[in-house]
């Protein structure tokens, strides 16, 4: 048997760290033979003693070392470290200070941490994410009114997750099931087409994700939830009421919650181009 | 009166792109004296002559480029064409590749998008925050036992942003709300105390936040919600149910979602090990 590659992943920062994360995540995703230990990470590392010790560990552990350190001092310790002990070694920050500095000749204010700045756009979306869980699953449909966004699906079709995705960048997203027993809100006449979404899914795909919903709330299989002529019965309703609201429609079979919300962005640009 | 610099970037990827957009907020974040203007953002680039035409307009607005293509050959034309073309380029993801490569001699799969599979993270991830939705503000108590965590705390103590962050960590987070009139839920008492976050405030930064919130929604401020003798006391009463259910205090002033999570995080890993 083949044994699977193991890279220890030192992270090491000035502020939280989670800068480098999701850049490592894309990273990683592109080696599934290898395992990445990702569990060594070193926030607000901002003492010269405290680094040093951390990359004397890292040389025990063979790691690959990550920083993003904005003090240029920290920096430029960490490279001849590395550089003298033969550690794999990677700084996200100071490629990009060198380009702006040759570009601009502006060098960077070396403040860690200053992306947390408890700001403008920082409340802006703390208060679109309250939105999104108060205005979630039809709760209160006149939040709809201030929407930017209603999204409309029946079951499964990932309202409450796109919403809160889509709340995180800013948007304030209300949500509404449909279900043809249950008449819709008045209140949804007044909603301009342009900000209503109707999402889809292919009615095999619905009846997985729901049988695996219920697995997961521990109930048993033989519902009309899970039965495949209600299903097409509630995406035909939802795709008529999608056509007398004029929403666009979105398939999200296959889809990632990113790349639907992607394709929403495109649409509410689109729109506020066109006006 | 002197003119800001400005910088215009042009991120380009084989995927959607969200990957440099976290580093290039952070490297920003360090020069509050230049603008930078990213709204040209070109995702799911993987042909060649795509790629000519967008670096060629890059050449033309004197662009920072960034780079997140996991195609090698994409990648090098890129590298290529901007150093003949003295256009400033950075490439995120081959100096890793490189260093994975020394490491362990594994080359990447070179797939765009790895990032978003749809994997049983991701449907963890998805289900986290539906709970959190579904269990926000004392909604359903009886969740309370199948969290991770219950958040409890005053109005205005950040609970359900804070609710939601963790979520997109994967963590099952529930929010209860303390209101000195109304009962705690009895499931409280069957929660473990490790479980347990209660969230404070400084009275007068507690003050300032709920007149902001007040305000947003059109409402005088002349409340009890606001006035700080009330406050102190709402404050007083939330300490006592802490310390009564043995909940872990965290003091949220001046502290945002990503810091009062990470430390949240912390006593969550502190708590397992000690077990």
């Amino acid at each position: 048997m083949k044994m699977k590659k193991e890279i220890i992943v030192y992270s090491i920062s000035d502020s939280l760290g989670g800068t480098s994360q999701k850049l490592l995540a894309a990273v990683t995703a592109q080696y599934p033979d290898i395992i990445f230990n990702n569990s060594y990470r070193f926030p607000f590392i901002n003492q010269e003693e405290e680094l040093l010790d951390i990359l004397q560990d890292a040389v025990k552990d063979d790691a690959l070392v990550i920083t993003t350190l904005v003090n240029s001092q920290l920096a430029a310790l960490a490279r001849e470290f590395s550089q003298s002990h033969g550690l794999s070694y990677l700084d996200l920050m100071h490629p990009f200070f060198e380009i702006i500095q040759e570009k601009t000749g502006s060098r960077p204010i070396e403040v860690p941490g200053t992306l947390h700045r408890l700001d403008g756009d920082y409340f802006k979306k703390i208060s679109a994410i309250e939105f999104a869980v108060k205005y979630d699953d039809g709760k209160a449909p006149q939040g709809f009114i201030d929407a930017d966004l209603v999204l409309l699906g029946v079951s499964r079709t990932s309202k409450t997750p796109l919403s809160i995705y889509l709340a995180n960048k800013g948007y304030k997203v209300a949500n509404l099931p449909l279900i043809p027993e249950v008449p819709l809100p008045q209140v949804l006449e007044k909603v301009a087409s342009h900000r209503l979404i109707g999402l889809v899914c292919e009615p095999e795909k619905l009846a997985k994700i729901r049988i695996n919903r219920l697995d997961s709330l521990g109930l048993s299989q033989e519902t009309s939830y899970t039965d495949l002529e209600k299903i097409y019965q509630e995406l035909d309703y939802s795709k008529m009421v999608f056509k007398k609201y004029g929403a666009s429609i979105i398939n999200v079979s296959d889809k990632s919650i990113e790349e639907t919300a992607f394709l929403i962005e495109e649409h509410l640009k689109k729109m506020s181009e066109d006006r």
